[in-house]
């Protein structure tokens, strides 16, 4: 069965999710595209030479016939009402982060999917799916490490023109949810340290930043959020356990001795190191929408990360350590 | 538009194949299969759970009607007659190592492809599509070492039971024809030099060996062959250029600090070394076969592979520098 | 000329310091030697093979016509009475950390050093002498990373059984001096984190702990101490700054590919790891004393040192930021 | 006791012996030196900063009452007839290599030292002392790979202005000597093969080169001299065993992440290389002399060393396998 997709928001990330879904994953294909216009999503399906559909709306999508399900991947703040409606129209539904603006507008779409007894909604946090992670959770979960007691991130970039809290949250928010995943635990407090800001930085945004997240089993995670690092984009992970300490594996490149130097590249942008993350992010969620499952993110984790980026926003600004106070999770989300 | 792929041979290797093609690339389907028998085909067709039509031999898997190309995947001495068979009748045929048991053999087969006038034959030489050697080859091409001079190989197999020279040369192959795609470059001799046999290797296997090739830009390569390393399934190779020194790089993993070592895991089985590579070389063999094209090793590179897998069997017994005389490659073949 | 040295504290350091400047070292040679009781002091003399006399006090030694320099390696409550002595009797004296037990008692000493007109006290913080600091310092001296924003580092020890805040205090004190040093910076703030205390930490200690300072520049110091990690003596250091990020370099040993794994050893005892920089303090601290010099760590900088652990261990008990409240350095010290 | 040590030859090495005698290592001093003519060695004394007398030539040095022992650093062809006049005076000699111009040179100094009835020669191949190769050869004494099969050296250095064979045996003969310490073995025959000539290669230099070395225990040895590899000063050597594969470490240095790279540097001299291991050969030199001990590289490991140059002289001229013909290794000589 080749599922019927719907495109809500053809920008960049929109085309790249439909040449994904037609040429490059099995099982699905775009038959419906929207954006802000008609003409915007005519001329995104005829750049990415598909055949598909173009519709005035996201909600025309959605509740066109010949769509199984929907990926949204529209501008932020219109996420959740599309996503309201996917529920409304029983229809499965990918949302790229955030699944809302604010951690209520998360609330309400998991209140609306489990009113609606469906499991409908996974949100597109693609570092769980990422080889890499993989690896260290697979390490850790035989016990590589023993009991993990200490995490350490750093999610660093080489250059981005970010002010205010946008930055440090869209970026640690990959963090937020995937060390969750990887740790199978839940955050209970924040804390954000500034460090002098980087001489390099542009504007007024604080640069690089250091977050520490304490967890209901009592581990510490460290977070360097480093948006203009300059040198690369270079993701890490060490984990501290009882036993032994474990790291994220770095993509490999051709070791290179010239000039006095050994090295191995860097990778520069973001896409880059999670190319491989999205294809199979999307083809394990094709493969399980077609059997009416869904595996992936949910809905309750959108909203433990819009709760944990809040806290930290608040964090930053109290300089305190913030609580981050969650619902209990309801039996809907296992 | 989905290529139509005749199997012949539903061994292990032809199995997956089958998966492969239907389960995870895009753009082809297998149809038909054949193997030593009708219930063999039948059995293997049931197993990988596809829809397709078994027939009793390989060459009624290329006279059918529904098969657009077919891959050879049947025991060694066969290939020879369903790649003359599958040229005969017109059709793009992927052939599994060796195109033949014999140079004669695969020059035969060389010279029905030029007669046909059309590109149908491709070797499945998957190196060729193996992320670290694509990785070394456009550094290499780059300029980032300058001219290449020397290139050390080694081959690596934790165990293995052969005897005689099949081990030698079944494993090198892959080294002949991706060094030459590598270095651009073609064999002028070769030279085995057998160190003592490891302890560990039973029988009468000569095991390690280290072979020479010297190619015509003046290059010297080595190659280990070792059989029974005990250690794991590693692949290496340096390419010692004029201005630095490159290494093909190694598969990522989680560095684990653990009893007082700091290791990284190093795979045990040649399948997960290679797994990627065989799917980009039938994705890619099936995206230029649906374009009528031919990119990958040629019935040429078939041909130059077992002469110079010839030359070293003789060079092993004869413990001489022999030539390896090759014919000039006909225009046919770039 | 040949620098006689007094040894106060014949234990199994001060055994060792012997062995070290009469038998590695150039320059100097111990004439002199006490502990608790002469026989000790002689008995240790005799172990060693040295020629020296014993004494049956430390301030016998001071006094001691003979005797040009004195190193301080008893039991540390009585670090202080014997250093002032030494600084009253004019003549040069290395303690090994702590200077004293408490703050104030390094306060004393300052005045008393400052009082003297003298540069006479060297306090043994042997990781300024290790080649790894000295090699990541130069690096940053030189620009390489621009200018340090974060650092974080790990002091691991496979074992050990203490308990209170000795553990932390006892191990985290090097950390604290040489960062000052690699930093040319000074603290202004700690706080203490305690994740959940491993499972295989015996009795009542809090193992590991996280410490944060905060410095005058405006850096981030993080500090993981974990005295029980299993896996053996590990001392880690990654810079982060402006432009790049450095790490502390590891202990060269033999790469090794062995049943599946690709490992190097760890270090698995604190001595194997820092025994050629206690040389090399040694040999700077008696080239420089032999000219009347004295260029290696102050007691100014163990008097920080103290101020530190003292904040720190506050921290710890009222899990609050607390200041480091620090004179201004006197001009005597640079 | 001190050992009082006569320079012979007061060149740039000459120089730095003395240095290193009299400042860094214990238990000797430099009391006499030679060099062509009375005013170099005077001018080298004075340069240095020593208290040691001056003479006229060698011999002088070797007849003076008061030297206990001789370090012969003259122009090659001359150390031949000084350390068979040490042998004469009965006087321990430390040789920098080459113990002789020729293969009989080196065993009339044998025969000179075995008829004494005394171990007084030593050779000065460093490589013995150097921590990298003593850690490879303590893990391949104790088990770590099984028994070695294959070793893959590489001599690599920057930039080099030789002609003819001077180049690859000059810096070779550190390999001859160092494997046969390594793996306990002899070498029975020698073969060079020559790789096309670097473009950045001036003058007639065959460079690189590629030696191949059949031993008694039947392994085969790969040594790549590259005398203008460009990129650095680079020692490799890679054992391959029956259960594992080996490394010898690298120098350590401070990774750095920047520009895109995650780069250690390279070793650019080979004075850098292996300035430990001249301190440690020399100390563990004056340990034994003063102990009438000799336990370092022998007058027959020179001539062994010799033979193998030869032979690859040889082999690179008649493009052979040429044998490496040795006596039986007198008793003398263990």
């Amino acid at each position: 069965m080749t599922l019927s997709i719907g495109i809500i928001g053809t920008g960049a990330i929109g085309k790249e999710h439909m040449r994904r879904l037609n040429h490059t994953l099995k099982g699905a294909r775009v038959v419906a595209a929207s954006d802000v216009g008609l003409e915007q999503a005519q001329a995104a399906i005829d750049e990415v030479g598909i055949e598909a559909r173009a519709y005035a709306s996201g909600h025309d999508v959605i509740n066109a016939a010949e769509v199984d399900a929907v990926v949204v991947t529209s501008w932020g703040p219109t996420h959740e009402e599309f996503v309201l409606a996917a529920i409304e129209a029983g229809k499965p539904v990918f949302c790229e982060k955030p699944l809302a603006t604010t951690a209520e507008g998360c609330l309400r779409i998991v209140e609306a999917e489990i009113a609606s007894g469906r499991a409908l909604v996974q949100v597109g946090f693609m570092r769980r799916f990422d080889w890499a992670y993989r690896q260290l959770k697979a390490l850790l979960d035989e016990g590589g490490i023993g009991q993990p007691l200490i995490a350490k991130c750093a999610h660093r970039n080489a250059q981005a023109n970010f002010s205010g809290d946008a930055g440090l949250i869209d970026s640690c928010v990959h963090e937020f949810d995937v060390m969750r995943w990887l740790l199978e635990d839940d955050y209970v407090s924040a804390q954000v340290i500034q460090p002098r800001v980087s001489s390099l930085v542009e504007g007024d945004l604080q640069d690089p930043s250091l977050i520490i997240l304490r967890t209901r089993k009592g581990m510490v995670i460290t977070i360097e959020s480093f948006l203009n690092c300059q040198y690369g984009y270079d993701i890490r992970c060490e984990l501290v356990g009882e036993s032994g300490v474990a790291d994220l594996p770095q993509p490999a490149s051709v070791p290179l001795r010239h000039s006095a130097r050994d090295s191995l590249g860097v990778i520069t942008h973001w896409k880059d190191r999670f190319i491989d993350a999205f294809d199979v992010e999307f083809q394990e969620w094709v493969d399980a929408t077609a059997k009416g499952e869904r595996h992936g993110p949910t809905a309750w984790d959108g909203y433990v990360a819009a709760v944990t980026s809040d806290a930290c926003v608040k964090a930053r600004h109290s300089q305190q350590v913030e609580p981050i106070a969650l619902a209990e999770r309801p039996a809907f989300y296992r």
